[in-house]
């Protein structure tokens, strides 16, 4: 090793060693007679120290020629310091330096590298490597490592084996796009890398594996929004001979034991809420539950009152609003103009005011009279000092609307902090939605999700109303994983293609190999995948998922480091026979 | 869950208790008044009992009718047997049957699910989920399952992170074929899949990760050999501030941790031996070091002697068969008609039998004297009774040529037990090896490979001789992995690649972040890559690895299970605007 010891390690018991460390060059301060040198690593950063008249001169020389980001080797002996620095591991000692050698040189890099940095976000992914060496992204990675050493070794504790499923794959139609892959061996045919090994997962049960698990790359070749990467990785479950409650409290078990262990959170038991619980009390099937402001509806004592906006309403739905009687003109205009903003595009917003002297206050006083008003803060349970806000239409596009008025108001009440985390299921996701374009229903999960046995006959009457065994674990507002219970039986499996607007021979052509499989012993089994990245960046605090991948991808889908993707030979094309079409 | 146990969990201390069991029916045996049913899961096989006049009528019922591979799920209470069978875990108790219920009836598998099974490859291939049933495979992959816990464990423990880079990467024309991937937002723009992350993975070491590993899939479209997959994973491993005996310990600890761990076997110090050495004694990169059968050379004392056949050679070598000097003349046609065969090319083989008398008889003792004969069994020191075999020719061919002799020496005295294990190094590969098709060098290990200092005036002189910092692991004459010093030098490696027939612009195109990277502060690094799946295979005492993996692919690269790969829609091209250019 080109060290005796790492730049982390170094302590008060250590003075007097002589030692060798190897690093990076932080910073070099120059104070007349007394030079100091940071030297960094992964582990830590230690103080070197030369001082004129007593350092050798060469040695002295070679410093004041460092630059930033140079790379030395440094020998010396450990003693301890004057002024100690309690923030630093390495803050009792420092190292009276003997000689150094330069290892290798450095540019000036593009950007500082310190924990905030003056670099743009291009700039930064283009020199991405140097990126990586500031400490709030080696802290993440780190933070990313931890977290799937834990899944594993939570998941190895529950019997399940990693197993690793192929990555070329078979293209279907049916979800989200593919990317393909032209096979040269077999002429104008093609592979497909797996959105999610979700068919051989279940094959896997089939074959007996009873318990299955893997931290996977998956891969989408969707338009990418801002948090979108086109490969992302997922914690991917299966167990056969469950129901349900197996797999929620399975996995109950692995978010409590990863906040406990990585964080040292005890989380107490997950809430269990209905998908349409969820869209009636918070508008979402996602809510963040680190604060109430549950939605109260208000038809039977706001409607007929005269308020014409009301009284056409299929809905009238408010939250109350803690303590926030006191907002100013200015600040009830700006929740108004939140909600009239287009992307939520309520047309205006009701509020009313319980004053601390026990009146009220609102917006639509000219209706509504103080008992009336009152009826209101009792439905709210009120106080006085509360802000009740109220929006109305209709119902599915009022819930939105006030869904994320409520999150607005987590944010400006300091109510969504980003340290405390409160996981739930979502369940009994509908199996059906219906999708306008294509004037056919999707399944809301995938076409393998069970149906609740009990909705089965609905299938042909109604089937939007069918409820499915799916599942989401939604972490402050954010939905982490989802899943469900498959279904085992083939001429139920025939009988979803069907009402997914499958023919039977394109149920056969695509997913032949899976009936098939059922015909020969499947198990009841279920399953779960957990978004890895977007868990990493909630453990991290923080809601971009980029900075939790060591080489992301920017908005284009371009690696803008190695630029790529680029053209290829023509002899590459010549040899999968393909042509690029010009426009 | 649809079971109190598992089908290998139940024990002496379990009678009397109520227990419910979920799995296969593996058999169903009949005999008059009684019956068994052999249930089996992962964890292993119960048995079941019915007993006319005493079990439920309507449950000896459901039991005749039940097939080879149905789902049931049992109920009854746990008794203990009268015949017990120490071979099993669950051999003392069985279940006294209460109820049975079919979770999901099978056809008739299409071959036995047995350890040795009917079913031919290519049929076995296409019910892979019933192929991984049977034991012996679900065995191969628990095996996979336990060693990449222990892979993570030991890295762990020394420092590692694991890191996941992209495999959405660029395609570069050095080494092997790329598999693409086409850029739907790119027009005419392709990604490739990673052949390996080397690049990344010295980018992470630039990026002061200090050590990183990653167990992680690779990708290779070649003309796919009995052996080899288009998909394969490696366990991948990076260090900085290293030289090369600081990677072979720490990854000989490795070796030593997994023999440990997961065979119980205590592996001694691995031997380090010169790629020259190798060669010169057992005529490969990957001897197998089971049996000794060193070379002997044999020039000084076995030419000149009239025999025009040695005279005329470079080389004239042999090896030493202990105890095989009672071979008949059948047994030694057999090895001529070996060396003889076309893949191995030797025109003839030569053999001194060193007789219990202290004669000896050779097949040139019209040219040899016992005289002479003596001196060869003193350079050979071999003891009456043995054999001598020696071929000649040019040296790099005999070598060749003999060195598969031995290993078939090796398996004829059964020297060559899957069942011992022994690793070494093979160290100082030459950096270049030419090539005469396209009469330049190529880079024997990849161009990112360091030469030796020492060796490097050699590199305008006499590239051919120049040493590289470059080693192999290998074991029982398979070689697990390999891996090198890298170049941290952007002059040095902008020298290899003008070496390697690249122009400067060439190498800025492919090559240029890694070189810019160079620029900005990289640590001296090196790494090591190990083939998983060949590891696990050696571990499993098998020479091939499909069975090691879940779902692999036949030799046409195809998976004949999901029938892939395949047409895709014409949809699909258009917008990735591509077209198949038929012939």
């Amino acid at each position: 090793m080109l060290r005796s010891h790492t730049c982390g390690e170094l302590k008060i018991e250590d003075v007097n060693k002589v030692v060798t460390l190897s690093g990076w060059v932080q910073k070099v301060r120059d104070k007349g007679g007394l030079i100091w040198i940071d030297l960094r690593d992964r582990y830590g950063i230690t103080q070197l120290l030369l001082e004129e008249g007593r350092s050798d001169i060469a040695t002295i020389d070679a410093a004041r020629k460092l630059g930033r980001e140079f790379v030395i080797q440094a020998v010396g002996k450990v003693i301890e310091r004057e002024a100690k620095n309690p923030n630093m591991t390495t803050g009792d000692i420092e190292i009276d330096l003997g000689s150094l050698e330069i290892l290798n040189s450095s540019l000036t890099p593009p950007f500082t590298i310190e924990d905030n940095t003056d670099g743009g976000e291009e700039l930064r992914m283009k020199y991405r490597y140097l990126d990586l060496r500031r400490q709030p992204l080696r802290k993440n990675l780190e933070l990313r490592n931890r977290l799937s050493i834990e899944t594993r070794k939570y998941l190895d504790s529950q019997q399940f084996f990693e197993i690793e499923t192929p990555y070329l794959i078979k293209s279907t139609p049916e979800g989200a796009r593919d990317f393909v892959v032209p096979s040269r061996m077999n002429e104008g045919q093609f592979y497909a890398l797996p959105q999610s090994p979700q068919t051989f997962k279940q094959l896997l049960m089939v074959a007996g594996y009873d318990r299955y698990y893997q931290l996977v790359r998956c891969f989408r070749d969707e338009d990418l929004r801002a948090d979108r990467q086109p490969e992302f990785t997922q914690i991917d479950c299966e167990m056969a001979f469950v129901e349900q409650d197996d797999v929620l409290n399975t996995f109950e078990g692995l978010v409590k034991y990863l906040f406990s262990k990585v964080k040292n959170i005890e989380i107490q038991e997950l809430p269990r809420i209905q998908y349409s619980d969820a869209l009636v009390y918070y508008g979402s099937d996602k809510p963040d539950l680190r604060f109430g402001m549950k939605f109260i509806e208000l038809n039977d004592v706001a409607q007929n009152k005269g308020f014409k906006v009301f009284d056409d309403a299929e809905l009238v739905v408010g939250i109350n609003a803690d303590g926030c009687a006191g907002y100013s003109r200015k600040e009830l205009d700006k929740l108004t103009d939140f909600v009239r903003k287009p992307q939520i595009g309520a047309l205006g917003l009701v509020y009313a005011k319980y004053n601390e002297d026990g009146t009220f206050k609102s917006s639509v006083d000219k209706f509504f009279s103080q008992e009336d008003l009152k009826e209101w803060a009792h439905k709210f349970n009120a106080k006085p000092g509360d802000l009740m806000l109220v929006l109305s239409g209709e119902a599915n596009k009022v819930r939105k609307q006030l869904s994320e008025l409520r999150l607005e108001m987590g944010n400006i009440l300091d109510l969504r902090d980003p340290n405390v985390f409160v996981p739930l299921w979502v369940v009994d996701f509908p199996l059906l939605e219906w999708d306008e374009d294509s004037h056919r229903y999707h399944a809301m999960h995938h076409p393998f999700t069970s149906p609740k046995a009990e909705d089965l006959a609905l299938l042909s009457t109604n089937p939007g109303e069918v409820r499915a065994n799916a599942y989401d674990l939604v972490i402050n507002g954010v939905e982490i994983g989802g899943g469900s219970i498959r279904i085992h039986d083939r001429n139920l499996q025939k009988l979803m293609f069907r009402h997914l607007g499958f023919t039977d021979e394109e149920a056969q052509e695509q997913f032949g190999f899976l009936m098939n499989a059922f015909e020969y012993g499947a198990p009841p089994h279920g399953g779960i995948a957990l978004g890895f990245d977007r868990l990493v960046a909630l453990f991290g605090g923080q809601d971009s998922i980029r900075d939790f991948i060591a080489f992301p991808k920017n908005n284009a889908g371009r690696d803008v480091m190695i630029d790529t993707p680029s053209v290829i030979a023509d002899s590459q094309l010549e040899e999968l026979k393909l042509k690029v079409v010009k426009e």
